[in-house]
């Protein structure tokens, strides 16, 4: 087999076998394939497309690269939820206690935030003291006794998976649903979960736009999970507006801690209640979807997923005492109120842009090499179709440099679109799900 | 500017600017652009397309990554010519020093055998001593005084294109017209020639198999020498058998030297005066093609072509004995005659093939760093369209090593498609001429 020749016929649009797909990422894991021609490779796959089985081949290839976990002596049925990515979506924070409170093994492997996007490890780490890199034993551990561990992608996971995205992130090769789908269910299962549910965010905060797109997206995530043998639901739920009240890393703590209380933000509470419900369904905890929404809304009112989440945090050395006093997660030394410049209703949220402004913040990173700072965000006043008056605030900024200020607020003054009349109904927060 | 963008500019089908492809050629000849940024923006614009705009732009930059040679300090209009190769096309050996003797000036830089087909350096050093590694001033040295130089792509010229086509070779980007093209005329306009004849050869022994492939790249390359202010015209020859009677260098040498002499075989001397012809009047030393085509046969006649040849090896420093006992050259030490296998008309030939016999008897590389016997070849006993009887030579392997002469055997019987009736009339050997 050749490299160059594998070049050329998926350049020619040829459909490659899984083994040559394995030939390629294994000899790319390896060093033995230069940089530059996986990136050849990478553009004519991206171009020319890659179809279920090549998708599924390059997905199993990218999980074999490294070390694939095996929970099987742990008893229990391990599940997890995977997000596209939007903007405030902590659900994580909240659905991992919940299903781990029901008696279910959440191994959840987490990426940090890029781009307009927030990160899950992120916003655990504005926790003091929380460490999200647990060795896999210490991994194992927390899974087997607290029934749950969050960490982040190790370099023994899904190797390759780790250096052809560094290589696509350069090149101009991220946006393609094949190469996507493989990125996301490489890692997801190596985590050695026995199902699967995907958020995949739709709108204007999301990654992806429309719902074409994510649905195409979704379907073929959950083509590739069963041609691996594995239970995969994914739901397309709605990203036209940020999720909750607030986005910036331990806002977003404080936030979840809201929910967990039995308060909280409805549409968060919502889509939480239905995720984790999905999960518990596919764990074989619940007959139904219905019962699970139940079962979840019920670990909430008694206090047991609160529990869970601070025997999550103990195990993971952070500062249990944030549980009960949120006050103590770091908070920004300064607010500004950004104000609707006219009378109407909000006819429509840019809300990538809002992402955006907490990078510029500093709650986010433009290059992986930046740090974060926890402690800022936005505290989001406003929804799709509220009516709003010249001079209420739209949106409250927590900040503590002033030094990009005047760029965040911009950004948030033209994302908020203000017309006289009511919008029509928007996306249903959670539409579609696929492979259900 | 970012190189990112500009891959997924090429990538999402946009048209880059002329200081975009600038950025991205200069930055990769400095090597501050790695080489897997460079491949997925090549496969970008192989699956893409680059416009007439991009392509010129393209050229452009390769051109001005090193050296532009400028002969304007010495008399006479400086004109070349290129042929996209074929297997026993040896005409630059004999177009070169007719046209010198007609007093125009001929910077040739030109190339080595690669795959099937041959190249005129590796010809041209059959001839014991001759030097193609000239300095450039040496280079200037031979254009002043014998008006002819004949040198390889030096490390000055062109970089880009060094560096590129090395890069494309083993990320499945060659066969991309407008990388071709560039690669092409950022050599030939470096050479500081004022004209420049395309020699596009079509068929089975050709790059180029079909005539929309090979009218398309001609035109390509006219329109872009045009838009760089160069007088360049392209004719489409046939290349679906070889070009005379040998493939093979110093075999090339011998004919190409009887050509000199006013014999040879008749389609070679007829390329090369229509070539040298057409040399001749973008050289403004003729009124007319047909003038030219005169002159050059003039120049053949009166054996001041032949004298300019010797002059040429001379200059280089190579045994100019051979111009009188060619037998001086290298030979082999064997031959072998492969008989027709029925009796019939030569229909067609699997031209490429020949070439690659050629190579297989070790006259070519398979790879850069192959070394190659300069003795070693065949001679075509059999046009298309000749009668043959069961028994009668085809070809004959002239040989030093055994080792796979098996499988060059093979090559050439399954070459030549033997049928009882004379085959339907070939392309003509010069068919359209663009840009004329």
């Amino acid at each position: 087999m050749r490299v160059a020749d594998l070049i050329r016929r998926k350049r020619d649009a040829a459909e490659l076998l899984p083994e040559e797909i394995r030939f390629l990422v294994d000899g790319y894991t390896r060093g033995d394939i230069p940089d530059y021609q996986m990136s050849a490779w990478l553009m004519a796959a991206f171009l020319r497309g890659l179809n279920g089985a090549e998708t599924a081949a390059l997905t199993d290839a990218m999980l074999h690269s490294g070390k694939v976990l095996d929970f099987s002596d742990i008893p229990g049925r391990k599940v997890d939820k995977h997000s596209t990515g939007g903007v405030g979506d902590k659900t994580s924070l909240i659905i991992a206690p919940i299903v781990a409170a029901a008696g279910l093994r959440v191994p959840m492997i987490s990426g940090r935030g890029l781009g307009h996007t927030g990160g899950t490890l992120d916003k655990l780490e504005s926790i003091p003291g929380f460490n999200v890199n647990l060795s896999l034993a210490e991994f194992r551990r927390a899974l087997r006794t607290v029934g749950c561990g969050l960490i982040g992608q190790t370099a023994e996971i899904a190797p390759a998976d780790k250096k052809m995205y560094a290589l696509r992130d350069v090149t101009g090769t991220v946006e393609n649903r094949s190469l996507i789908c493989a990125s996301i269910m490489s890692k997801k299962l190596a985590e050695g979960c026995d199902a699967l549910v995907l958020d995949v965010k739709v709108g204007s905060g999301a990654f992806l736009k429309t719902e074409e797109d994510a649905a195409l997206l979704a379907e073929l995530m959950v083509e590739t999970g069963r041609r691996m043998g594995k239970q995969v639901v994914a739901l397309l739920t709605d990203m036209n507006q940020p999720l909750g009240r607030t986005a910036g890393n331990a806002m977003e703590v404080v936030e979840s801690l809201e929910v967990l209380s039995g308060a909280g933000p409805e549409d968060l509470r919502e889509l939480c209640l239905v995720l984790a419900a999905w999960m518990l369904f596919l764990g074989e905890r619940v007959n139904s979807v219905e019962a699970g929404k139940r079962l979840a809304a019920e670990l909430i009112a008694s206090g047991q997923a609160r529990e869970k989440f601070r025997e999550i945090v103990k195990q993971q050395g952070g500062d249990t005492r944030v549980v009960d006093d949120p006050k103590l997660l770091p908070r920004a030394a300064h607010t500004l109120d950004v104000a609707a410049a006219a009378d109407g209703y909000i006819a429509a949220t840019q809300c990538e842009q809002l992402g955006v402004a907490v990078v510029v913040l500093g709650g986010g990173r433009e290059k992986k090499e930046d740090s974060v700072d926890p402690a800022v965000g936005l505290v989001f006043r406003k929804r799709n179709g509220d009516r709003i008056a010249r001079g209420e605030p739209l949106c409250t900024l927590h900040y503590n440099s002033a030094a990009r200020l005047d760029e965040a607020r911009r950004l948030i003054e033209t994302a908020y679109m203000i017309a006289p009349q009511p919008p029509a109904a928007g996306r249903p927060l959670v539409g579609r799900v696929i492979g259900g």
